[in-house]
């Protein structure tokens, strides 16, 4: 770094419970990449994954991301709305001055699964904020333009910063078994549980049931669309948890759950509560090893799924649900705070308030 | 038992390495029933689960089954051909003297998951030979006429005690994503997994990749048409099983798994080896729960389903694949034993030397 090189803040991984705000060079623009100022940015549940156990999937030293070629420290802020700076040669889709959004995915494009369209289980598979080419918790970024996706006029940057988790549950349930008629089960009620529901309430779904141990999270679920919510430590009908999803499915379980809480329990009686042929969806991120009453899943002939963020095309048909309104997601923001507040305010919040929160947004754009 | 009951001689357990021939009453016939005397019997897998570590399925003292009723001491033999020997009021499909298999599945027809024609996964769902109603290795025994299910001309009696085993294998790649043009890991060379291949070969697959430890078992799996077969704890291969199944699928990892072995290692290794948005079919019975790499399963969105035995009509379908030749089983046979040698001879035979056999059949008819 030179004398005239210009800098800029950006919040920095370095470790476990170890974040900072750094003073980092301002990266510059490349052919085919666009320059963006993030202009609201999102905490997710993988960047606390990462703060309280990590690093997981942040590259640590020795051991660059295949396709980044970068280690920790990293920047953060894989959930996140802006403004086009500058755009590199050959880039014609947007111009500065666009407001956008970005799809975080880092693929090779040339591995087994990319050759049949499946970026997002690319054998070296990374996200924007997580494995390296910076992120949106920075004042500047530059990423490739196939990233770079545009935001309808009617379409806020606030919310422009909800479409990725937005994207994952609408890609859960695009590839999922769901459709229409079926009755389902939704556990946890944070971001994605959330996501999950508005994507089902957009496609019809008139039976979505969702598990969640926070009141003020049930609150949200009714709120976005839930028909029903249960907190799973307090059943009232006899025979608990199963009984209840019986009750409110017919007496028949429910057809699809989506588990966007990954806790071994849950999985468990979740299981029991779905009919026999039905899935259990997989969207939760684990940190050990999930384990299965086997006998809940070959005598019902029950399936388990996982399902990994969004594939090309759930950017942008999320974009569309939300600008011709059948989905409308702002109610999800809960706090706002600025760069310089994400370790205290955000991350500590998100820890310690979990249950009153969903949404806390990073304002990049009003500095520090 | 008065005097003027007539006995026989049947084959039941008592518990925990406990199986005793013994002499109880013939079953009387029924309306609706058809009275048989079974001719052949396979000794099954689940045979050796409840010998080895039962009364698993079977119900113990106190917790009859909710529709035989029974406990142990109960008949074995669910694997089954017999001629027809009495036949009650109403039933026409078959007469005194038919050679027949018999389908085992005990169902009540009402529950919610038999109202939706899936009577394997009836809630209340017992097996013939397992919960009740007597079994295969006795000398007469009744069934619901539903049950029995005549054999063409060209079926013989030793193949037809092979239709059960054939229906597991049958049911499963009905049910699982397989489709035209799929390579296909088949984990377990026994008769489950063989019966797989052999389904698998009358649907015209054309790669079928069975791993299984014991040689002789391998080269069962070649003789029903397995297109390679894997050792998989002696893989050559450079990067072990998993690259191994990469270099027969042409890099490309195998579409659809089947686990008819429910070894833990071989499923964490099986997940790694089959494709992103690929499927194990777990056709194996847990003794314990089965633990799953979650990162496996997510970041490469893999499904894991659970297949219960066979539906209504695949007993049928596997009549129908033998008689026209599609299907060719008898090399399945590897060792027949009478009445009075099931205990010492059989299940010894079958803990003892499993590697060299497939299916140990008891010939019931010629006595003890």
């Amino acid at each position: 770094m030179n004398a005239h090189t210009k800098t800029m803040n950006a919040v920095r991984f370095y470790g476990q419970h170890d974040i900072r705000l750094d003073q980092i060079p301002i990266p510059p623009i490349q052919p085919g990449h666009v320059k963006i100022a993030p202009k609201f940015c999102g905490i997710c549940g993988s960047d606390l994954h990462e703060y309280l156990g990590g690093a997981n999937l942040i590259p640590k030293e020795g051991c660059p991301h295949p396709i980044t070629g970068e280690t920790l420290p990293l920047t953060l802020g894989h959930e996140f709305s802006g403004i086009v700076e500058e755009v590199g040669h050959g880039v014609d889709h947007v111009r500065p001055g666009d407001r956008v959004c970005v799809q975080p995915t880092i693929y090779d494009g040339s591995c087994r699964a990319c050759r049949r369209g499946l970026v997002n289980c690319c054998d070296k598979n990374g996200f924007v904020g997580l494995s390296g080419w910076g992120g949106g918790l920075s004042e500047h970024m530059v990423v490739p333009a196939s990233c770079v996706k545009p935001l309808p006029d009617n379409i806020s940057l606030e919310v422009g910063a909800l479409i990725e988790p937005l994207a994952v549950g609408w890609h859960a349930v695009d590839i999922s078994p769901y459709k229409k008629g079926d009755a389902v089960l939704v556990l946890g009620g944070g971001p994605i549980g959330l996501a999950v529901v508005q994507a089902l309430v957009g496609r019809g779904c008139d039976n979505i049931i969702v598990s969640e141990v926070s009141r003020r999270r049930r609150e949200f679920a009714t709120q976005f669309g839930a028909h029903h919510v249960i907190d799973p430590v307090n059943v009232k009908t006899a025979g608990g948890f199963v009984a209840e999803v019986e009750r409110l499915t017919g007496g028949e379980g429910a057809d699809v759950g989506f588990d966007a809480a990954g806790v071994q329990p849950a999985v468990d009686t979740a299981f029991q509560a779905i009919k026999a042929r039905g899935t259990l969806v997989n969207i939760a991120v684990w940190e050990k090893r999930a384990t299965l009453n086997m006998n809940d899943v070959v005598f019902r002939e029950r399936g388990y799924m996982g399902v990994a963020t969004y594939a090309l095309g759930d950017f942008e048909a999320v974009i569309q649900a939300i600008s011709s309104g059948s989905m409308n997601p702002q109610g999800m923001i809960t706090k706002k705070i600025k760069l310089d507040q994400v370790a205290e305010e955000g991350f500590k919040t998100l820890i310690d308030d979990k249950e009153n929160h969903v949404k806390i947004l990073v304002d990049v754009g009003a500095g520090i």
